[in-house]
């Protein structure tokens, strides 16, 4: 069997940034590699839509994450986080590492953090210094109403800092229009990237906080240190050089796309998946579903990891389990990056046939039908 | 001309291993990769000589230099750095950023810093928690003495805390038997890869105080979240996975030429360049050269980077200017990783011939039959 990723990050990588990464390594201080940078971070301000520097850090998304905390608050200081799942849980995880004073806007997984809640979470804590929130929450595909967020934290002195690693590119987000102050994200989602990038955007607001913060303890992800060295081209410390040179490529190709028609291609997508899973007979996890992945409710009677092993095994799609106490619960299929309609097609095809085998009742065809009525639609 | 790496960082890879990176892009929590980060992990410990793990981080060298003092030190606790070139200095922009109460060692650059002077401050100090230092000091070409620093640093209950990004596989570094507590290195020198990983070894009594360090704040660099998750053969978080296969590759190069060969293989080129440029007329900067690289002192009269500059365009060379105040200065010429001898060869006779359009008095083939004589040696 064709092994196909359909896992919500690492997300197939399209073949020439894939053979940029095999040509022979150069160094890393030359006009060449300061050219590439410079069309990273140009190419970067479209994706994300803002005129504010982006910043390429050598690390995983979270790195960018613990420089959108550690840059903004001095131990102590209030932070609201808005949480409902795993990846709001990560945003807490990096915010207690740096003793930040917590408010916690909690709600379950499957569902998204309201706008109201934020706005009186913030009334009731005018001393706040900055909000996170979750873009798309890849744990239980709910996408977050950032744009609300954004008019409420800007009318405040707050910070509105997003995690939008695994949404950035797949779904509508605009950095400057929203009023995100710091945006973070990642090179192995939509950017159709492999890991070890990740990209952080910084508003005028932003800079002024972390001008006048003196407590940082950080170093490599001193925000600051980077600022100093956009207008060369350049980085503080050795980036991962031809991950840089390959995200060039992938972006050339966002930029061809454009990026109205790159969230309008994930919207079809999206729509079109959850309607064939909706044929099926199947459920969706999300209550307010994004357009980066579809998370499907393993059906009852059914084994959920194992199913995911036979689908694999057998027609060689790799889709994600659930993670932490969703594991075996649900299934969480990626539709990001480099991937097109008729790819989605076949990885509904063999969802399909692997459910008929473990006896669940579904018309065969009635998902791959759906989906191709959207399609035509 | 053919363009040939001779920057001491990044460094040539070999073509398997580039090859690995052009690879679809796999999902990173599977066996395979699990099975992919044990190797590595296994083969980091054969090359790092050690028995403890090797952690291996989505970063620059710089963020293991992060780790290895956010980790040990809190904030006011008192620190030796020792320091006689760029990247000692580096040491203390991150000591400085995490408020450590700095004892300073320094010498001149070109030079190392004596044993001795470590043994007095740790007398003068003996509330020291970690000593700081650099195998191979890159801006300048010196070796440390890290063998004597760990005799000294055992004796007390002081952390041995050590820079091996550049030299580590190209010169004896032996982690255990020098007592070395936290040995920091990185994949784009030596170990024959681009650059986006760090590996950070860690003693049994490097953990005893990371452990009861309460103040920690750092989150990505939390050495612990890494240590737990080491037993699954996985990271805490997203790890640059296509990196770390490829290094996979690299590092079973190493395993198959053996680790005493590689050291002795840096040796001898080493020698033989050293031999070559006093038999051109020239001088080495460094005192206490080391096997990584050769630094040479740019002759009076000749303009150090405008002669850097004509190699690289005629002949296709790329050695390394000076960096800071050396830049013109000196000419750093990296013989590491994936290179051998007769590479090495070609480099000294495009700098020989160089030389000489520049009017620089050289009998033409001294260098080259210098080093010619200490390889048949």
């Amino acid at each position: 069997m064709k092994p196909r990723l359909f896992t919500p990050g690492p997300t197939p990588v399209p073949e020439e940034t894939l053979l940029e990464l095999a040509k022979p390594v150069t160094y890393h201080r030359t006009a060449e590699q300061k050219a590439a940078l410079n069309e990273v971070m140009e190419d970067l301000k479209y994706v994300f839509q803002t005129k504010n520097p982006v910043i390429v850090l050598t690390s995983s998304g979270t790195g960018g994450m613990e420089a959108a905390v550690s840059n903004v608050l001095a131990p102590g200081q209030k932070a609201i986080l808005l949480t409902a799942g795993r990846w709001g849980e990560r945003w807490r995880g990096v915010l207690k590492a740096f003793g930040a004073n917590l408010v916690i806007v909690e709600q379950p997984y499957g569902s998204a953090v309201d706008p109201q809640l934020l706005k009186e979470a913030l009334e009731k804590n005018p001393d706040t210094v900055a909000v996170y929130a979750t873009l798309s929450e890849t744990s239980t595909g709910v996408g977050h109403d950032i744009e609300a967020y954004g008019k409420i934290v800007a009318g405040t002195k707050a910070l509105l800092c997003v995690d939008s690693i695994s949404g950035l590119g797949a779904m509508v987000c605009k950095t400057d229009e929203w009023q995100i102050d710091i945006n973070v994200s990642g090179s192995q989602k939509a950017l159709m990237m492999p890991p070890g990038l990740a990209y952080v955007s910084v508003s005028d607001k932003a800079w002024k906080v972390i001008e006048s913060n003196t407590a940082t303890r950080s170093f490599y992800f001193d925000l600051k240190r980077y600022k100093a060295k956009i207008a060369e081209n350049d980085t503080p410390f050795t980036p991962a050089n031809t991950l840089i040179k390959a995200q060039r490529l992938s972006l050339k190709r966002i930029r061809a796309e454009g990026i109205e028609n790159l969230w309008a291609r994930h919207a079809k997508m999206a729509e079109a998946t959850r309607a064939a899973i909706t044929a099926m007979g199947l459920k969706l996890f999300a209550q307010r579903p994004n357009n980066a992945l579809t998370v499907i409710v393993v059906p009852e009677g059914i084994d959920g990891s194992a199913t995911l092993k036979a689908l694999e095994k057998q027609y060689g799609y790799k889709l994600a389990d659930g993670q932490d106490n969703l594991k075996g619960q649900i299934w969480r299929l990626s539709h990001m990056g480099w991937c097109d309609p008729f790819d989605v097609l076949g990885a509904l095809s063999a969802l399909e046939l692997t459910l008929l085998k473990s006896g669940f009742k579904l018309e065969p065809g009635a998902g791959v039908a759906a989906f191709q009525k959207k399609l035509a639609s």
